[in-house]
């Protein structure tokens, strides 16, 4: 027997007039119920922007290069010497959903095997990326909130490693805003183009949450110290001249002519000999490798804890309920 | 029986005609006991200067928070969840005497047990910090200079490990001129905020003696060992605009505007979530700590030596000489 | 029996007409016996364009100082308590030819015991250096190119070495463009002064070799890593002031003011303590020597097997085919 539309919204009523908080791990539970109910809607929503947006959109010229089918989150492309992997969640600014981070894991490890030279990452849209999706928050599984932290960085271990391994050239255009796991990982890629519509912003301490995607030990080299500190422990968001005058992004191009410039440069490097490539990237990155392993690993254990804590679920619990009126 | 003011005049005159050089080490007792007959005068100009300079100051308003008492040489206050550390020897430019070395360690470590979120260094009137005080040179103990460099060594390592082990964020606020051991600590720092009046000077090589406070090691990795060399090693003095384009400083504000965006930027840092700001920090900090407190006994070490070579008992009699126009 | 004129004529016209390609090291080969046949009238252009360009040169002054002779390839001075190594094959860019590798070798550690302060490396003549002479590639040892890129390794880990070990402060004066190893080479400098007609160039993709002179360890550190790639991998070149920019250069002067401003710069350096200079020095490199030797093994060894590779040989007789119009 499925509830009304009409008895859904008196018990959003009742949960805003409850006298006793219901606790952390409840709210989360009551938003995920609530997004089910809600999804049917936001789906008809989404195809709709979508749409509009692929409309608008000049990147995406259908039938002009070899398509990896099979996506549901990402397109994925292979021409000139380049595999183009895309986020392609426009209208939910390129979040990182469950399903993105395994696809992602998916299309570099066919992009390692293939035969183009160089592999580029990039965003669907206005958006580079947002960055984790907070509404992965709400899936709890069986084991509770415990058991959902420990898939987490079980997961997310497994998603930066991926980077850490790459064997080719990877290289980063960074279309619009990057928030999050998306700035993160940038300093893993080799090269990192930006638009100056780009912005780069890391507000960990804000969800009570700590770095990832290697940054701790990434940023302070790229960046010094007094640098990183104030993007990844402070919250400080970068314009991309900021990220380029501090190490983080290689060039920023004008917005007006960014995908025209980079592209022409990209394929130039494709032609270059990609065995030299490959193992001039191998003999710079091999030093580091096992470091950012262990990294890698330790960030991911800190954060299990942090994702537990009062600070963080007050923090998302906070977030996703202005997101949703909750 | 003491000496008279006519006496002791006849006898620094007779200093400067001794045909042969009595030795550096004589030279620094002189210079010991003349400061010691000096002292009263000095005592009373101190005094007027600091009264003039507290009038002055807008930074000092008593009464309005938590100050600690019982320092003698600095001023530390807790409100808005930051711990203000102030350095307060204006009249000396806050340069760092023996009692000053352990008022700062004793002020770090009830900073890292109070309630505070982070934790402020900053200095009182027109100076940052002048640096060591040389004539911390001149009171030599009865085990004479060996021991003198020895105290100084163990005095210096365990000054500069408070910095590297200190919990929370540390912020530099960098009011004015920054000299010596005040400059090279500023690489332990996790954010150094500075008045475009400041300078940093690092004259080490001019004064016979190496680096310290960790610089051999943390400043070539934050501006790279081209500029790192220039600095340490042959004594270029930086802007605050070139610090901050190496590195060194995080941000630069324009002085007349410096305390209030400052402080309010500080005032908003000190309201997020605090573990989670511990815990970042910690995460990069800890990977670094081993190898910074190696470094920091090795500087020490070195140092310990070099404040016995000729070059630099040459270098500090002469500063000393030219000060007092012994 | 000695071939004529135009048999010689005759027979690289054959070549030219060759319908199977008869290898690259055949073509290698081909090319150093047209390379002798060549020296001649090489020799005479060299020594006439040599001659008009000491004439020209006004850093140059016969007589004011003490010169080392013996040197075929370089031009060592001493004075001032500096120590000055310039690279003297104007006519030919200054590429390092063999013998220079070892000149330099030996000027290193002349310079390494002498009294004076600081040591220097600069170009004579328009350029710093081209880098490493690609005919070095086409002088072929009985035991054919295995032989070949094995001595080669050899001879390059120990001239990375010297750079490595040397003890004094170390001074690059960049008097115009640089290439490939004499860029490298530059991490390991104390200080890099550089006219603003310099650029810096590691064209290493496009020759189908990798980076050495530490510079895959040592450029990633200094620049951040997106900026390191596009230099060792994709080939950027930058001008002098990204150089600057990125930590590569300490400073970049006006060509027309640049060795006026830099000599009298390093004059006064050369007055400070020189143990103070050479023990701040120490403390800095030593904390990196073993890893900079492992690292120069490294990138020996990875480019012993470039260069028998067919992308390495490809461009190599590209590039001289290309220049001796084979």
């Amino acid at each position: 027997m499925r509830a009304s539309q009409k008895d859904f919204e008196n018990a959003m009523n009742q949960v805003k007039l409850l006298k006793k908080d219901p606790g952390n791990e409840v709210k989360l539970k009551l938003y995920s119920l609530y997004k089910q109910e809600t999804a049917r809607q936001n789906y008809v929503d989404l195809v709709s922007s979508l749409s509009s947006s692929l409309e608008s959109s000049s990147q995406v010229e259908p039938g002009t290069d070899r398509k990896s089918t099979g996506y549901e989150t990402l397109m994925v492309t292979s021409e000139d010497g380049i595999t183009k992997i895309m986020l392609n969640r426009p209208t939910k600014k390129n979040a990182l959903n469950v399903e993105m981070y395994h696809e992602i894991m998916h299309a570099l490890k066919a992009a390692s095997k293939d035969d183009s030279a160089i592999t580029v990452l990039t965003g669907n849209g206005d958006y580079y990326s947002s960055g984790n999706d907070l509404t992965n928050f709400t899936d709890i599984p069986p084991g509770g909130v415990e058991e959902k932290a420990k898939n987490g960085a079980i997961l997310l271990r497994e998603f930066v490693g991926c980077f850490i391994d790459f064997p080719k050239p990877l290289i980063a255009v960074v279309n619009g805003p990057a928030v999050g796991i998306s700035v993160t990982l940038l300093g893993l890629f080799d090269a990192v183009y930006a638009s100056d519509r780009a912005t780069f912003h890391t507000p960990f301490s804000h969800l009570g949450q700590s770095p990832e995607g290697c940054s701790s030990y990434t940023f302070p080299k790229i960046m010094s110290p007094a640098k990183a500190t104030e993007m990844l422990v402070f919250g400080k968001k970068l314009t991309a001249g900021e990220a380029c005058a501090q190490g983080l992004v290689t060039e920023v191009f004008p917005d007006s002519t960014f995908q025209k410039e980079v592209w022409t440069r990209l394929k130039a490097f494709a032609k270059l000999p990609p065995n030299a490539m490959r193992i001039s990237k191998e003999i710079i990155r091999n030093r580091e490798k096992e470091k950012l392993h262990a990294v890698n690993a330790e960030e991911c254990s800190v954060l299990q804890g942090r994702w537990l804590s009062d600070e963080c679920m007050n923090a998302v619990v906070n977030f996703l309920s202005r997101k949703s009126k909750l």
